[in-house]
């Protein structure tokens, strides 16, 4: 091994172990924490979250990069360690790019924001973030600025970091192309409101019977137990410690039997990405999934391509009837599908189904790229979600907790990240096309043969891990970059057929 | 506040931290970790400990200390902070008496150690272990060599270790006195082996009523469920992260009812130990139970003397009848009194009854101390084992996986610890003679106010973690240092009334 990268390798060792640490105190915290210890244990996982960031941004880390950056040293190194280093570089050049006062003022600023939208949203006053909300967007539109390279836009800055190989211009052409799709689709949807009864999916259901339908559920499409953990939290969440530790969490309604269901199925995606990244990752730098959008590609594809299917369920429905016999015994599979597949113009984006769900993100992209053009300012929010709500999704929030105030991310600082869930969308039915023309997907589902389907998208995506960007997995794998015409196909051809339009 | 100690203070948060993450680490690791996660878990667990060791164990908290040490700064401290200072002074004057490499060497050797003992113990196997085993206490005896002050015996050191109040000296004459009250009562009790019945405890009970009657006896005795979290693992314990989580663990057998409710009560115990220390001391280095043995003293004051006791069943036996109504309702309080509270000699020290109890402790350390006189060899402990088992209890190992191997202590390096596993039954005896003048603990027992009782021990044992040591609190407490009169005073009346000697 390269001597200096013998000597990255400590701080990296450290890092990763102060990770697997932090990964289980968020994931307890959500899952099974006394209500009291917050305080104490927020200030301990503060220390950490501190003690992993100064371990690689440090001076002698910093030289150790420069290093390792150069051709000779290059040379020397394995594709993995040059990967860790061009990857830990960039992050280098960014963070010295923003004035460390500022950055800690913003780390405080989104320490207690998220305190304040919840309280806000709880009590349904938008006014009571904004100010928050003005701030947090200010840096943001700062740091995208100190960090822009010749003629770069902050904002195309912002979205890089959650999907580096879109940016404003591409993702324009790509959301201009799904809604050309969507609306008009949605439109004749909705015009057919009353054409497929779901009431059934909202009658009683046993929720210790809903956890044990889903635990087979995960284990159906290969979630494997002896890697993994299911646990309940407020809101259904993926959290990985390394490959062999990857948790999932689920939420039960007694009255909604889809909702845990899907969220299982969703959840597993996310966990099969984490579970299938190659052991020589886990536990370094590029160890985990590569973007959010590719994240969301894998959770989507399960959860709708593949747990929506009419295939999917062949060899799975009548043992959910008999979990649940009074309630589905009269059901037929087909009235199954067609009702967990219902599309109906909604205001929340988690509760979205999976036609309106680009909608949702649509406006929140449109909304932020307005704030750092400054074409709007933060006060106006309330008015503007709404407008674009009536007019995308034909629906009106009755106040702020159910409009502009719904998400957390803002207040975390995630500008720029919600497009990556309609990317992940598209993603999905690019990889999906591509996988039925090398594998019988569909007869595979029928016998339920998931394993092969896990195979074929570890082969293809899991196992590199950051290894390759979203481009290069997609390059590789279809032959061409996103094309949103898979997406776009995809949701005319379901919704043509489901509909009768 | 003092400006050195304000920097040593910076070390002291990042030490804190990094034991919340390990405590959390650990209590996974037996209850809910997958199984395939121990190795890549394992790995950052090591990083973490040495780190957390480095945090404390570096040149400039040792200047820091030296500086702090001073009687000038000193006066500038709180007591708390002197306190602190203090123990990491003689935590750093012992570690520099051992040879860096020597210590490390240790270290390696007891992180491999249980896993062979693991196995040994797995195939009644000791030849396979006695070798490691020779090494663990040769590296002790030398280390408690380079360590001893002035003519102190090695053996002196490694018990105060553990409970720095007593040394060979006055455990001897301890366990002397308590060995003659135990052996002859024992005798005599052993001789009416037949007289109580309790074959009803080991009818079929099950286990998931057994879970939730534990629960309810935890919160019965003031485990608050919003500071702590009982799950299950192989064997029970307790585990906290700080005085707002603290967590304990039981493990259910279906034949056996007795097992559980006693662990619970037990870990209780030690629980409300931890939730009871100060704000201001949880989350320091003095923030934890004072020593092994003060902390076995709350446990088995919980489990022994209030959990086996007529009164506290007085509110509670019918409703464990009425969770088992088939196995409980022709059974009296008082038969079950009787059973809850049977003696017999056995093989294994943590299912022994409270009257042997000591005598498996006594054994251990008679074997320690003639290891380290010399007297004894590590390959001989099989025979003297099996010896000082049939002489203090009468009975004879089949096996050495259930005479030598049984613990898995050595093996972890803790030599000189069992002693305090005694010395809080002793203690325990003495706080609950004393409790007794003060407080009228069978009424409030018998009303089900276990709150005054947690709040006495809270106010003379719990809320001084480790402000004072053992005999300071026995000392404020009871107007006396510790006196096994107490202890085998409650043995003989005990056992003298139970079995109608």
């Amino acid at each position: 091994m390269n001597e200096t990268y013998q000597k990255l390798q400590k701080y990296l060792d450290k890092e990763s172990a102060l990770e697997v640490a932090l990964a289980l105190l968020g994931w307890d915290a959500e899952t099974l924490a006394p209500k009291q210890a917050v305080d104490h244990t927020s200030k301990a996982v503060g220390i950490l979250a501190g003690e992993a960031y100064q371990t690689i941004i440090n001076d002698e880390v910093k030289d150790l990069l420069s290093k390792l950056s150069l051709p000779e040293e290059q040379k020397t190194l394995t594709d993995v360690e040059q990967k860790i280093v061009k990857q830990l570089k960039k992050q280098y050049d960014d963070m010295e790019q923003i004035p460390i006062e500022e950055f800690q003022a913003y780390q405080e600023l989104t320490a207690k924001a998220p305190s304040v939208w919840a309280r806000a949203k709880e009590q349904k006053d938008f006014a009571s973030f904004a100010p928050l909300l003005e701030e947090v967007f200010a840096y943001n539109i700062r740091f995208g600025k100190y960090r822009s390279k010749e003629g770069q836009q902050p904002y195309d800055v912002l979205l890089k970091d959650y999907e580096e190989c879109f940016d404003a211009a591409s993702l324009d052409q790509f959301f201009e192309e799904v809604k050309a799709t969507i609306v008009p689709l949605l439109k004749k949807v909705s015009a057919k409101k009353d054409f497929i009864q779901d009431d059934f999916l909202y009658q009683c259901y046993d929720v210790k019977k809903q956890d044990e339908f889903c635990r087979f559920l995960a284990e159906y499409i290969g979630f494997d137990f002896e890697r993994g953990v299911l646990a309940e939290s407020a809101h259904p969440f993926t959290n990985s410690l390394h490959n062999k530790d990857v948790r999932i969490t689920n939420h039960y309604y007694e009255k909604n039997l889809a909702s845990a269901i899907f969220s299982v199925i969703h959840e597993g995606g996310h966990a099969l990405y984490e579970l299938g990244v190659a052991d020589e990752l886990t536990m370094t730098p590029v160890g985990g999934g590569t973007s959010m959008g590719m994240h969301e590609s894998q959770s989507r594809m399960y959860e709708n391509m593949i747990g929506r299917s009419k295939e999917f369920w062949l060899p799975v429905y009548s043992k959910l009837q008999d979990t649940y016999p009074e309630q589905l015994n009269t059901v037929t599979l087909d009235t199954f599908i067609r009702a967990i597949n219902k599309a109906q113009s909604g205001l929340i984006r988690t509760e979205s189904d999976e036609l309106c769900y680009c909608l949702h993100v649509i406006i929140r992209y449109e909304i932020e790229k307005d704030l750092f053009a400054g074409k709007i300012t933060v006060n106006e929010l309330p008015t503007v979600w709404n407008q674009k709500y009536q007019e995308y999704l034909g629906v009106t929030p009755a106040d702020d907790a159910e409009g502009v105030l719904q998400d957390i991310h803002w207040s975390c600082g995630n500008v720029g990240y919600f497009p990556s869930y309609a990317l992940g969308n598209a993603i999905a039915a690019q990889m999906y096309a591509q996988m039925k023309k090398e594998l019988p997907v569909d007869e595979l589902l029928k016998e339920g043969n998931l394993k092969a389907i896990r195979e074929y998208l570890n082969e293809h995506v899991h196992k590199f891990g950051k290894m390759k960007n979203t481009n290069e997995i997609l390059m590789d794998m279809t032959g061409q970059p996103l094309n949103a015409k898979y997406y776009t196909e995809y949701l005319v051809e379901k919704y043509t057929s489901l509909y009768e339009l």
